[in-house]
């Protein structure tokens, strides 16, 4: 290495991370201590602008926004022509989510990409940072928009007949983060355009902080299996329809939730499931319920363990059907096997942690990434920082400036080993 | 009787019946088939603004609207000094109800008043047709608000505070119905202003239908208790959460929801339990909900009913706090004893059917009805007529247009009997 490790420590300021986590927060900052910057949102937007600004004036780096709504900023390499070595995160989040869910990432590149310039390092590969677009579910049901367009694992189609709460739609919205819905192919990145992707993030898990480790590296993510469930039972008066006369659909409902929770708490700690949605229709308290909206989701690393827990929810869903006279339709929204990590970035950041001295764990995001997705195209990795209890997606999440600080030193750490170790191939 | 019964049969045309039926169910239908006329609503405002130029125009009848936004005709009797017999229902419907719940009552009061007039029929006391607002649950959550109103059973100061969804107040929509909230109190009758009200409506349960009965005498009004559920738990991210580490709020609300409904299954035909609304917080695919906000409803002609399923609530929210780590927050918004209806009535109601030559039966009412609320302040009693399978509150609601004008003939000789007995009063 040319540069040792305290060189490239002193080159990080944890009072400038710790400004940029919370000026993002106050971004979306409601009433209450959450942060929503729902993607496509003004507070999406102004996040997205606020950012592709620090990149143009702070760094001087091209930034281009591509049909998708992904923002990138180009560092030139020795090797102009060389496949990009790039790394980033997202600023969206969910409703009343945390501050470092996205920011996290995202600041903890920027700070690499001014390390790099404090250094005066040329690496040998143009280097690219991204923000990547809606990687939280967003209104129309999509997570990971922005890494599933670039791999092409969109359908346009069926995008296209997707309308939001308000009816409007997908192009509508995307037309707001300067994306174009009509040339999204174009976004679609090759194999030979990215040579290698790597995430930080917030671990969102109880396992670093435990575990009293500075490092987590992600050996690969979570299969998720998402679908819509709709139960229609029939509306009644909640007075003088008699109970064994009820087709109740929000019991029915209720059944179905507490019988997927049973099913995840069986697989022990190798799955998890989750009914996060319900909408109760007319929603009066005096007829009863006529449907119930809900989405329900199964995590696990394991997809026979996916399967295993949908039997259950099949026939726990038969029954029901059967004792309550309720009909329940099943749509599957979302179906992403689990992923491995790429062995070549996952040694990368073995070696950066070492070389840094920082303390470090084996782990598996339970969460799905972008970085899931583009590990497709390209290898890819993730490096996972401690967050206090686990908690994230709520106003708790907490991570200590200190941890995106030293994640942030290993994240440049590797870019530098990936720059070397990718001239090879 | 000074008229036979062919000629009160003869005065009624069911054509002119299901004229207003159709006439009405058009204002607030949408692109379903229901009907909503939610209180306060510009679909109720119509309604309301159509049935007064009804009463005026077509009756010549002296129509006021008090400060509750009732509205009231007069038809002058022999003795305008007497205490009015009264007669009416209401206008406003639920979220996707039916065509004759309310209705019904309204126009049968109207048609006993064109037989009135048709007849030429002098009447000892003044006769008042009422139309009373609100008596679906509002968008505060108040239902029969009209005639809790006029009997002084409403909190002023309690109301003022009250805010829908979109954060308006009840004196604002109040005043949208030419009601006008500071002068509340000047809307509440003495006993000594009314000497009877009787109200019909569809009965909303089968029995009537199944025993191929005409009229139903209502013996009485099931008592009402509904509270606001809370389930207060933890947010966290769906995937990084592992089952055992949840407060998963939806989870507990069904454990509520499926426990309320076994205790009134326990209770047999005694009573019915619903939960009929839920609104999940922050109600995302990938967030294990932290809170759900639901109403619960226990019905029973015996108050001991309620409080046994009130009791087994208790006691399965304390457990499941315990078991789940949730916090449940309950809150009483509507506590209506049973009613037992005026004999005198009821009496009256027996020997109209009788006149009449209709088939009867005496029932209780499951539903909650303004009458039961006027009963504390005059004589007052129900005329139920049949109902297709007993729906109600649903797009399904339906009976024949025989069955009002039975019921409007039925209705017209209750008050006339009543307009005799009364006399001695």
């Amino acid at each position: 290495m040319r540069y040792t490790a305290g060189a490239i420590k002193e080159a990080f300021d944890p009072r400038r991370m710790a400004y940029w986590i919370e000026k993002f927060a106050r971004i979306g900052k409601g009433s209450t201590e959450g942060v929503t910057r729902l993607a496509f949102s003004p507070e999406d937007r102004e996040a997205r602008r606020e950012a592709t600004q620090i990149l143009q004036t702070e760094f001087e780096l091209n930034v281009r926004t591509d049909a998708l709504g992904n923002i990138f900023a180009r560092r030139e390499g020795k090797y102009p022509e060389w496949p990009v070595v790039m790394t980033g995160s997202h600023l969206d989040s969910v409703r009343n989510g945390g501050k470092f869910d996205g920011p996290a990432g995202v600041f903890s590149s920027i700070e690499a990409f001014r390390a790099l310039d404090l250094l005066n390092i040329e690496t040998e590969h143009p280097f690219e940072l991204c923000i990547l677009s809606s990687e939280e579910p967003n209104a129309f049901g999509i997570s990971t928009f922005g890494s599933r367009g670039m791999v092409g694992a969109l359908d346009k189609e069926s995008l296209r007949s997707l309308r939001d709460d308000q009816g409007n739609d997908l192009p509508g919205a995307l037309s707001k983060i300067g994306g174009d819905f009509e040339r999204l192919e174009e976004a679609v990145r090759k194999p030979e355009e990215i040579a290698c992707f790597v995430e930080l993030h917030i671990e969102q898990m109880p396992y670093l902080e435990r575990e009293k480790k500075e490092i987590g590296i992600v050996q690969g993510v979570t299969g998720i299996y998402r679908e819509a469930i709709t139960v229609n039972g029939t509306a009644g008066h909640s007075g003088t329809t008699p109970m064994n006369d009820r087709k109740d659909a929000l019991c029915a409902a209720s059944d179905i939730i507490l019988a997927l929770e049973a099913a995840a708490r069986a697989e022990g700690n190798e799955a998890v499931a989750t009914v996060g949605q319900a909408k109760v229709f007319p929603n009066s308290v005096n007829t009863v319920p006529q449907s119930v909206k809900t989405a329900a989701e199964i995590r696990s690393h394991d997809p026979e363990c996916i399967r295993r827990i949908n039997r259950t929810l099949a026939s726990t869903i038969a029954k029901i059907e059967k004792s309550r006279g309720v009909q329940v339709q099943r749509r599957m929204i979302y179906d992403s096997p689990p992923t491995r990590f790429s062995p070549t970035v996952i040694r990368s950041i073995h070696k950066a942690s070492d070389f840094l001295g920082f303390t470090k764990m084996e782990t598996i995001s339970m969460a799905g990434h972008d970085a899931a997705h583009l590990n497709r195209i390209a290898d890819s990795g993730m490096i996972f920082i401690p967050c206090r209890k686990g908690l994230s997606h709520c106003p708790e999440e907490h991570t200590e400036t200190e941890n995106i600080v030293k994640g942030s030193q290993c994240l440049l750490m590797t870019l530098l080993i990936l720059d070397e170790v990718k001239k090879g191939d």
